[in-house]
């Protein structure tokens, strides 16, 4: 599909307090190097234009008192996102753990823009923000596997599919933990400009793209008595 | 080395604009996961206290138009950084094609705190920042693969090694093309804590760790007629 002109070129990156680094940062690397080959924007889209933290204020963090949060200065708000957005990507994180009412923003959010988007990407946990949103009830989705049992819980209306790298339904992708997300926007990038195209950006992130959308030893791994 | 009280703890990120976003958060979403276990800080100096851009202004980014900037806020910058740091991340990026004047910045903080270092970790042409401060001289490393020819005609007094996923001489650790800096540092993880904490974060990552640091398909892949 490369030079088709109806490619989607307009992304989104949801940002709330807690999201995980490498939830965002792997696919927007992945999204970066195919920039160098077509035109693409990429809006980030925070509660408001304050830099928004990966350390939340109101959930513990961890107990060993780190200090390791990354601030990233978002271009638009959830009142004010860009008009023509096309692609939401939607990261996880600890900032998915909170009360439903700190999570009422970005799930709001997701559920009054999904009508209008081509695509809907979700990392790890991103999963229970869009499932919550209730955007993917009666869709196929997979999430981090960790988390696996809380997650699946907060919404059984989605078909939840736990032995998955990625799981495609219909215009939304949904991923696996962190790392995951590079993978299925790699993936998403071969669906939409062809596999030359996302090969070409995997090699040059030296990244040993997993494009079997199967492939997930964590599944195994995170496998706490739960039937596969 | 767990429970180590002389385990190195005060970590900085060298940002500088054109840094290449999974150099810095490949590495970055390994520390969030150990800084569950041990505590950690990060530091991100900068040249001000202004966001950092992952676009340049300087240097064409892409020649399709693209607006892809991430903006990371830094807490010090090179003039004023942590006091007592001890390891420092340095990442590539579009940012280190720069004329030598626009790197004088990074170049000169790099070679006046090396001396105060426990240990250096490069990602990607991040070693060319390095080893124009002259840091890396006499010593092995590596870095990008596909940059392979300009990174190690920059400074013939490094012991360049190209057929390496990262590269360990003393303690500076190098690593080859963005997504090797996750596998250096959960190598490096590994060194100071054990490989057990290493293996806890990759799988909560559920990052496939190459833990072998002479697996390099890329430096097949990016030959280009060099002698491996």
């Amino acid at each position: 599909m490369t030079g088709n002109t109806k490619a989607p070129s307009k992304f989104g990156v949801l940002l709330y307090p807690g999201f995980e680094p490498l939830d965002v940062f792997g696919p927007i690397e992945a999204l970066q190097m195919l920039s160098r080959e077509v035109k693409l924007d990429i809006a980030w889209i925070g509660p408001t234009l304050d830099p928004v933290s990966t350390v939340p204020k109101d959930i513990p963090m961890n107990t060993t008192g780190s200090q390791v949060a990354t601030l990233v200065v978002p271009t638009h708000t959830y009142d004010n996102p860009p008009k023509d957005l096309e692609v939401l990507l939607v990261p996880g994180g600890i900032g998915t753990t909170g009360e439903a009412h700190a999570l009422a923003g970005p799930v709001e959010f997701i559920k009054d823009i999904y009508p209008k988007l081509s695509y809907l990407i979700t990392i790890c946990t991103g999963a229970e923000l869009a499932a919550r949103s209730g955007v993917l009830d009666g869709k196929r989705a997979t999430a981090n596997k960790d988390t696996w049992k809380t997650t699946t819980a907060l919404r059984p209306q989605v078909n939840w599919v736990r032995m998955a790298r990625y799981v495609v339904d219909g215009n939304c992708w949904t991923s696996g933990g962190v790392s995951a997300g590079i993978d299925a926007t790699l993936a998403w990038i071969a669906h939409i400009y062809g596999e030359e195209v996302a090969r070409r950006g995997a090699n040059f992130m030296e990244y040993e793209w997993r494009d079997d959308r199967n492939w997930d030893p964590f599944a195994y791994m995170f496998g706490d008595g739960v039937t596969i």
